[in-house]
């Protein structure tokens, strides 16, 4: 009786996460007839969004095909392997594959959404603010709802179906495929992208505005539409994987650690999804207040965020009591369901915390971003002093609060607690995405109104939006580093587990110590803390050679047709494209495959073996931490330093403050687009490869 | 009869490294009369000289005041927590003054040689680059000899006089105390010169060389008297406060390891000093290499460093077979003479591996240097983004091998191997500091040929031993930041020793557990990781903050004198030297407080507690070690990148590559000789301070 009663409450639940995901996308289909149905303007605007739109399908489907090549190579292996331990049969294989799919198609989509969404917020921007900012942030509410709503129904139908065929435990086991998937697309995705948009972005700037002094998206300059393929190929593309990926690793951490540490209970397994669907009603309503609402941009959407976080705090609370009636034994010790309320409700406040803790430190309103443009006063290196300072700075609150979240939630429901709180941070990736996306949007918005020679007016309006766009891509940069450490943490936890259950189900007692006592963890904290400054060290090389190319190639044309700087020549928009398509990916090969080559090779190495490989999850999440938040952070707060100054501040545009900001600037790019936010799939893939290899080699 | 033996086998070994360390003092002083009897050149010479040596006085009679007033009040603290625990009577708090006492005469010995031999390589420079190589040679040696005789005697004799106080494991116990007060007078003496030498350098370049064109050294530039005393009081004090911090720190831990693991063992005692005693030897012979040999210099001083890494190698073997003639049991297990011989070597391979590493990775002739060189064609950014990266790679290799070290020391002998290793890389400190401070004094001595109108040639001469001088810098941060590393985990083992002995000493049974599936450990590694970030962070801001208040006053002073640029007026260097001391001196305070406020508040703190403190001191290490080497590395890179295309590549002086490589080595200086180096104390700070108040909070 108990028995029908879990399995009828795991049915149900699981199925109205799926009702929540599908509403989620027919209102992102809802959304979209809206966007398509605007006006996109007139000739020429809609030929240069033909163009950016033609070079980031041109290289999403190049991408495509180089991922995919690597993909059916882990395919092949993870069939091989597939009698190896509990990865029961094929299934792992098959969700390795959806994983995959599902993570690239966020991806595309995001992107597929920007390029529409981009000239129709530039028109838009001809009539009023308020209908620009609504148009830019539809456009990216599609992408949110889109990426939201894939994940939670691909984990669920996935789970559903592979339950029906390979049984329950084999089924969340298999979802690990899954997850490998999806954030290894994404480390692909977002490496690919991140070295596209800034190899277009330092290279366009290098030669176009220091050599030639161009203004930015100079339709003179030969790679500036290769710059504006980059904020969608890199921002949206590459940002929607990430958080795909983020997404359904957390909710598989979720049911994994469920499943591990609380094994009789369905309603463990249950309740991250119900968390998930609940959320997409509370993006839902975010984006209609957007819709709705009236005042300063970034209040509107600070609004929908506050909206979106409230309505998931209120419907959390009967829905645990629902699932929980008299609490859950969670290591011995009964959790009452309000103590699993407070864990999922951390994850909304760390939310919170985080954007707050984000803005300050990347918004021109605040001291750090007004020290770096008055360092700029004293040229290039103070600036750039300032600027790496600021980013170390920035490090310190995110990871004190991340450190007070993980002891609260351990403290209510312990490891499952801390994955409580991180699915519920991360069932708020609906309406952070759609702040997210809202940015390149506008970026892009700006771009085709000064190539389609639109009134300065309009520039005005899309420059507008765009600042508030920069913080808000800063904000949320924040917001998936730190989930993506919670969540890394649920995977080493999940490690551990799989450990002691792989060693004690061959009938032997699980004696390994991760102690930091033990040299061996201690070696493990050193390789995994390394692969941090490497792959970001790898990752900042990449955008250097890339950009080099383009740098070649813009001087080669203007030189070949010296007729392009007075007008009178059309640049070859195409080969610059085509270069900077070529070279993001051959370069994103190298640093992608570091996690993978890691791991693998600890686990080879008979001296090394599980313990040294704990570290090394642990050693990696811990120092990709502060890397990432000290990079993101420090670019977001180069880029409005110098928007600090180019709004008239400390002697404004041309100045000598002027120039060693964009210095800054260009420095931050790399830190900001592509290293540092890379940072976050790589420490999941370093983990959920850990988990997957554990049957193979220990 | 063994009891006898013992005690007499632990007098003579000690006696024995008493005499070495002696000896090494002696030769000292010979070097001394040496140096002093050369020529310190003409009147202008010796004036100039003179100004150095007196702003170097001053700003070091303050700094001790400064000091001296906070070591007072931890020496009260340590009075009146005497009662609690273990650290019997006052020793701990006399050990503390003596450490602090002999840490503050090391920086000081080491500045007052420099300042002396300074000019007299200068003169020497006039007549042959062998005799000027020489001169700054012998200065630098007798650093380098004063520093590891003194670490050497200090320790010895307070544990011989303490001993036969309050016994041998009180006053093995006491000497933490010691160590205590060496680690924390060199942060500040590391933070505080560093400060000093980076304010005075950058204030001086930004308003001299950037807005007025002086070349270096130019005698109009008010500040440039200021930026001479800073080479003196960041480089040769600072940096012989903190190797003979490590040293005793080094010599400490092992014999702390060796008394709490091995504690019927007193050759386990004795060994540790023993080591130190032989590479006194080694250190000499070295020193007398150098002043017979012939050939390139880099040549010669890698010869002194290879003799006497052989001599110590050579002399380790009886001695450690006298010393465990049977072996000696670690951990349950009969480790053999020749296993103890091979941790020793160990450390010795350590000093060669980490040398030629750094050398890699910032000297001029390999590709890391001439790829950031190569970045500077194509402007600030792309060198800064280049320096960044090859700082990140730096990190790989060293960490590599320090895992390898540990690895294979831990194998041969435990956590007592590891305290071998790190000791016998420590004895090497002699030779090393010798090498480390020819930098400072080439730099010198090039700045007195400019001021005094020298030819051109002198120039010259004193330009060539500064470029080996550089990476020689380079070169022994590498290998000052790897000891430290090593000596910061063995500190850590003994804390956790001293915490078990604490517990089981009240009779309670010691359950802590550092696994990292505790999430007390992760949280603790999370704060300890952010230690070095936001140190770092602050030592930055200090460099800005008092090179802005340099940049203000040189203004000042032209505005004031016009006469300064045309050579009618003198520029009063006085005050500007004035300025960057109190500057220097109100900097340093926040961030060498840290990580004393870190730890206590992390043991007063109660859901936190010893656990947390546990990973808070991996974690510091960790993160530490990875930023240590990142900042120093590129710091040494940027600055090489600028000298390789002063050479004459890539365009040469003047050029647009030349002024963005100015600008990496501006942003290099705080990296490589402020926030970088100072991390090698604190790390240990952190340790030390952890170990002490065991009995006071838990």
């Amino acid at each position: 009786m108990t028995a029908l009663f879990a399995l009828n409450l795991l049915d149900s639940g699981v199925q109205l996460s799926m009702l929540c995901a599908a509403l989620g996308l027919v209102f992102a289909f809802i959304l979209i007839t809206v966007v398509i149905r605007a006006s996109p303007g007139n000739e020429r605007m809609r030929q240069i969004s033909a163009a950016v739109q033609e070079g980031a399908k041109a290289y999403l489907n190049r991408q495509v095909i180089t991922i995919s090549s690597i993909a059916v190579v882990i395919f092949v292996l993870l069939l091989i392997f597939k009698d190896h331990g509990f990865h029961s049969g094929s299934a792992t294989a098959i969700g390795f594959v959806i994983g995959a799919f599902c993570s690239l198609s966020a991806g595309y989509i995001g992107m597929r959404i920007a390029v529409i969404a981009n000239v129709r917020t530039t028109q838009a921007a001809t009539h009023t603010i308020a209908a620009a900012l609504r148009m830019a942030f539809n456009g990216g509410a599609v992408t949110g709802l889109l990426v939201v709503g894939l994940a939670l129904l691909a984990v669920s139908i996935f789970y559903v179906i592979a339950g029906h065929i390979v049984g329950h435990a084999a089924a969340v086991r298999s979802l690990v495929g899954l997850a490998l998937g999806a954030s290894l697309i994404s480390v692909f995705a977002r490496l690919g992208g991140g070295i596209y948009t800034k190899a277009a972005d330092v290279g366009a700037d290098l030669v176009g505005k220091i050599e030639q002094g161009f203004e930015e998206d100079d339709p003179r300059n030969p790679a500036t539409i290769a710059d504006n393929v980059g904020d969608n190929v890199g921002d949206c593309a590459g940002m929607a994987a990430d958080v795909f990926e983020t997404y359904a690793v957390s909710l598989i951490g979720a049911i994994l650690v469920g499943t591990l540490t609380l094994a009789s209970e369905p309603a463990a397994i249950v309740y991250p999804f119900v968390l998930g669907g609940i959320s997409v009603l509370g993006a839902i309503l975010g984006v209609l207040f957007v819709n709705v609402a009236k005042g300063r941009p970034a209040n509107m959407l600070m609004g929908a965020v506050g909206m979106s976080a409230l309505v998931s705090a209120i419907l959390f609370w009967p829905a645990t009591h629902y699932l929980f009636p008299a609490g859950v034994n969670v290591g011995g010790v009964v959790r009452s369901p309000t103590q699993l309320y407070f864990a999922s409700v951390i994850g909304l406040v760390m939310t919170a915390v985080v954007v707050v803790i984000t803005n300050y430190y990347t918004s021109m309103h605040y001291r750090p971003v007004q020290k770096i443009a008055r360092a700029s006063e004293t040229g290039h290196a103070t600036n750039i002093i300032a600027g790496l300072a600021v980013g170390q700075h920035a490090t310190a609150l995110p990871v004190g609060f991340i450190g007070i979240a993980i002891l609260l939630s351990f403290h209510f429901a312990g490891l499952y607690g801390i994955a409580i709180a991180v699915m519920s941070m991360l069932s708020m990736a609906g309406i952070i995405i759609s702040l997210d996306s809202f940015g390149p949007i506008t970026d892009n918005a700006g771009g085709v109104a000064v190539m389609s020679n639109l009134p300065k007016e309009v520039r005005g309006v899309t420059d507008q939006l765009d600042a508030v766009g920069n913080t808000m891509k800063a904000v949320t940069k924040g917001y998936a580093i730190a989930s993506a450490g919670l969540a890394a943490l649920v995977l080493f936890g999940s490690y551990v587990e799989e450990l002691r259950d792989h060693v004690t189900s061959r009938g032997e007692v699980f004696s390994f110590q991760f102690s930091l006592t033990e040299p061996k963890v201690i070696i493990g904290l050193f390789i995994g803390g390394l692969l941090p400054f490497i792959f970001t060290a790898f990752s900042m090389d990449a955008v250097g050679k890339a950009a080099g190319a383009v740098v070649r190639e813009v001087r080669r044309q203007l030189q070949a047709k010296p007729g392009i700087l007075t007008g009178q020549d059309t640049p070859e928009y195409g080969t610059c494209v085509d270069i900077v398509t070529k070279a993001a990916l051959r370069e994103m090969i190298v640093p992608a495959l570091l996690p993978l080559i890691f791991v693998i090779t600890v686990s080879i190495i008979k001296p090394l073996g599980p313990v040294v490989l704990g570290g090394l999850l642990v050693g990696t999440i811990v120092t990709g931490l502060f890397v990432a938040i000290a990079m993101t952070s420090s670019g977001g707060a180069w880029d409005n330093a110098k928007k600090f100054i180019e709004e008239g501040n400390l002697g404004g545009k041309g100045s000598f403050a002027h120039a060693a900001a964009i210095t800054g600037d260009t420095v931050g790019d790399p830190y900001k687009d592509t290293a540092g936010p890379a940072i976050n799939p790589m420490i999941k893939v370093v983990n959920i490869v850990a988990i997957l290899i554990i049957p193979i080699f220990f």
